[in-house]
């Protein structure tokens, strides 16, 4: 998907919201097996539900790897329920030696057909690149991380500067504003502004709203650009906004109220 | 799989190969069907023609993931195939906020029972503990990788020293030397002996022998530690070392060339 397409969506639905699938069976309703028929049952009504105010669906493959060879199907099923208006995200967090990268790209982008991968920028250029030769498709490259851990080694001091900026400095230079974006955390909010001095026109995908804190205010005010340049998700506090037979229409609800806070900015 | 059990296989065998399957479809050899089927069978073979000289085996995730559902398959099944003697690594550089990285652990160690997983430490303590509490299990962490893009950020100067030292200083700090190790590509023999005045007692896990262009003769004078502490990882130069049906006996004899310069050291 390109970014006039992306854009379009945003602007149909007046959000910027994604909708995280980290399907966890043991978080399943008591109603449905804890298994990955359960899973898809889960995931198919919770897209359904929440359709109308996402405009980006992201997977989470570690919910899915840890079920085995069913759960990489789930994971092709699951993507194959995202309405194709949306923006499909592998969040993969992957990244090795170029002939490396370009076999995960080749799982995400070709032998299924997501519109973006996360990125972990660790290894370099070279580990990145394999990733920007597909039109249409986005590296999502994790710049600032929400969790604490973000402390440890993204926030180092550099002799000119922090590491995660020197990060961002970098590696935009390497794609364009039509084949890159970055994770940024929510709940690093106050540091948007600092990283829109860097990088003013790429997307960001911001997680950590809802169950990791983030404010979606927040996001929005420091965040937004010309061209609204931001994904918000929200994965835990959607999909598990009720715990029981009608989690699909507290997820909705859940949604909307999201949507109706991005509205406001757009 | 502990430390002695892994230490008694080194000597035995008088070898610190680990063997990397990075199996490529496209380069199978001419009577094998280009399919997982046909993967299998090489991955069969090439396990059964150097396990007398490897001590390892390490999957790369990448080239099953590729592949899609049959793919994982083969990934699972390419598993049992290896020795429960040898110590077997998932080389799947993964790392992601507490709770995700808690179901890739799940993923690799029990849905499958890897020894190891590869790690990559960007998003810092909290993405790496979930992969420590597994009794027999290591994390390995990125420490200098082979490739040119190390020098995009592991290779900065900090304040107080070099990026990547900074990420063995602290990491180091979050398990133990049973349960972590640590990733130096050969290509950066040279700064093997300054590596281990920080970690001194840590395996090391050493990919770039090879087709990468590292040297096992380097690698072994410089980052021998009284414990061995080493693993010298080949894939392509054993797998590929004849494209013919001679395969195996082919990257039998390179297994045995590269075990017999490591024996000298052992």
């Amino acid at each position: 998907m390109n970014k006039a397409a992306l854009l379009a969506e945003i602007n149909q639905k007046k959000s910027v919201l994604c909708v995280g699938l980290d399907t966890d069976i043991d978080k399943l309703p008591p109603h449905l097996p804890k298994n990955t028929e359960g899973a898809l049952v889960f995931n198919k009504a919770i897209i359904e539900a929440t359709s109308d105010y996402a405009v980006s669906y992201k997977i989470n493959t570690a919910f899915y790897e840890c079920l085995g060879v069913s759960g990489w199907t789930l994971l092709q099923e699951t993507l194959n329920l995202i309405p194709k208006n949306c923006f499909s995200i592998a969040d993969a967090k992957r990244g090795d030696i170029g002939n490396t990268s370009a076999m995960y790209a080749k799982a995400f982008y070709t032998q299924m057909s997501f519109d973006a991968i996360t990125i972990n920028p660790y290894m370099g250029q070279d580990s990145v690149k394999p990733f920007l030769t597909f039109d249409g498709k986005w590296a999502i490259l994790l710049g600032l991380t929400s969790n604490e851990g973000s402390k440890d080694f993204q926030q180092l001091e550099l002799q000119n500067g922090i590491f995660f900026e020197q990060v961002l400095k970098t590696s935009c230079q390497w794609g364009t504003e039509d084949n890159m974006m970055y994770v940024v955390g929510a709940t690093k909010a106050s540091v948007l502004k600092q990283i829109r001095q860097i990088i003013p026109n790429h997307f960001l995908l911001i997680p950590g709203v809802g169950a990791q804190g983030g404010s979606v205010d927040e996001v929005m005010q420091n965040g937004i650009n010309k061209d609204v340049g931001l994904l918000i998700n929200a994965s835990r506090s959607v999909l598990y906004a009720s715990s029981d037979k009608d989690f699909a229409d507290k997820a909705a609800a859940e949604a909307q109220k999201l949507q109706k806070e991005m509205a406001s900015y757009l």
